[in-house]
């Protein structure tokens, strides 16, 4: 399995606008041109496919960069670690049939062999970055293209078992945080404008406005009839877009609403700071709130980069990954109060 | 008028009990005896009671350890400040006939003229100590009795306006705060055997178990029939048990609730030292956790006596005499957020 610590590299926080582009994601969806799709592949097909791909990351020199694992080796535990550091998806967790995950050390690299298609992989980078993630990801799928051999028509480019992935089977995302957009009221504004060109708009941790900590995913929707640097190009723009909306809303909240912010935000921190006793929801929300206070430099004893990877450590499964215990409610809580309170209090 | 700093004496958390017993209290109601009661007594004979009463007080040495202050002096603020500081009652400030109102320096003493009664006076002392504050109301009581001569009734005792508090005209009373049976939800059996035997139990801020802070005011209900000594003894004996309910009760969270308490003092205390907007309401909220808080050794870094006069000094009138300003909202809560930031982080 992975280290608890440190996280992904993603988390770092560098890279462009990443003060509110945490991350940006590009995944493709492939699959091997002589093994019938997963939804009618046997059992020994899929341990093909498994094999199949082991040994091209091998090959290729990618696994000696990172990790390969089966699935049957992973506990429910430890696939909700990997959930949690956005490694897999909940459908590969699930899945009792067999299934691989390759993942590169720096978790800029995943791959999960036998989900929805053969394989799904994506790369993984801090900040607003689509040319470093596609670059990245492009250099994995030729490699693996010129050793597997993919499904593909001339027609209508690459197969995939689900038609919305068809063509390019390309998944381009950020993860952004939008706490601006939400105090402003104007988040429905624009979450709405996005769908309406065709993007998909998810809360990182529930639905809608309701968001958990106020972090959205905005991705592409179809990806038929699109060219890669098509689909590249509508979600930067959108992208961009809606920085520039939170950056207005966060200047609005400075110019007119500075107390009100400052009380919010130096609020969330001393109770970051204070709990006894902290669940991962209201871990999640104060950690937001604070993240945004170092953005506006309200607070500056932390930076974005310690924030955002307690956003991910302060999770069940990474918490008792990190303390390397397996902990009950209300010890689980206690403790998270004890590592947030000494991650922040120096 | 009174300056805003220092607060009174009664609030030093000194005495018995005083982690519990912020205060006693005992009061008497006094007539005139050849004025009319207050309902029917016409103008001029209010002035004449105003102007015997000062007389006396400074005949008798008192005036010059106090203030008398005119009724007609007082702005509606001023009377809020003086009603904050347990001072006047909220009928005395109503009022727009012609009264009076002695306070001594230290605060122990508050005399109202032409409330109810012609004279109602109560001594006020810090922690749960009757023989003291019935001592100080005693020596002013003989003082004007031999001064100015009181309805008295052979039969009845002091005659008084309201039937209530004919006899001896005392009300002994005690202000406690009772965190403990709160939240082990004691409150209200321990609260309904107190009104089994006679006693008032009104909270401080709001009635019954809603009240803020929970902090409550402990009186005896009938006067009539009853020697001082007698009230005395009711009320001391239900405060000792009900202080032994509420020790019980706090030695029942710390040895079964000890992370849930820690966890609610250390929020409140880091919540008044880091919010930048604080309404009334929550100061007095969060500070009476914070009581609890250094009651029971959790917090050392703050005393009794200063939690007890910020209870105070956070209250609307007593901030802004304080601070010398007329303050609207939302400048008064951030002034008040500031205050106490100021006041608890050194």
């Amino acid at each position: 399995m992975l280290a608890a610590n440190p996280v992904g590299k993603w988390l770092a926080a560098t890279g462009m606008e990443s003060d509110i582009v945490i991350s940006t994601r590009v995944r493709l969806a492939r699959n091997l041109v002589d093994v019938p799709f997963i939804v009618k592949a046997s059992a020994s097909d899929q341990a093909r496919v498994v094999d199949t791909v082991r040994w091209a990351l091998q090959d290729s020199g990618y696994l000696k960069r990172g990790k390969f694992i089966d699935n049957e080796q992973l506990t429910e535990e430890q696939g909700q670690f990997l959930l949690e550091r956005h490694l897999v998806s909940p459908d590969f967790i699930e899945a009792k049939t067999k299934r691989g995950l390759y993942v590169s050390r720096d978790e800029t690299i995943s791959l999960m062999v036998n989900e929805e298609d053969h394989l799904r992989f994506h790369a993984l980078v801090s900040g607003f970055d689509f040319p470093s993630a596609f670059d990245v990801v492009s250099k994995l799928d030729e490699r693996l293209e010129s050793q597997v051999g993919y499904a593909f028509s001339s027609k209508f480019g690459f197969l995939t078992a689900c038609p919305t992935n068809v063509g390019t089977g390309m998944r381009a995302s950020v993860l952004v945080h939008l706490p601006g957009l939400v105090l402003t009221k104007e988040i429905e504004k624009v979450l709405r404008g996005a769908v309406h060109i065709d993007l998909v708009v998810r809360g990182l941790y529930g639905e809608g406005t309701e968001t958990k900590g106020n972090f959205f995913q905005i991705s592409n929707q179809k990806t038929l009839g699109r060219s890669e640097s098509e689909i590249l190009e509508t979600v930067t723009d959108s992208t961009r877009q809606i920085v520039d909306y939170e950056h207005k809303a966060r200047e609005y909240l400075i110019k007119n609403l500075r107390v009100e912010i400052e009380d919010k935000v130096f609020r969330s921190f001393a109770l970051l700071k204070s709990a006894r006793i902290l669940s991962s929801d209201e871990a999640i929300n104060l950690l937001a709130t604070v993240r945004l206070g170092v953005s506006l430099g309200i607070i500056n004893q932390v930076n974005l980069s310690r924030v955002s990877k307690l956003l991910i450590l302060v999770l069940p499964e990474n918490l008792q990954a990190m303390l390397g215990e397996r902990l009950k409610l209300p010890e689980r809580d206690e403790r998270r109060a004890t590592f947030v309170r000494e991650s922040l209090v120096r």
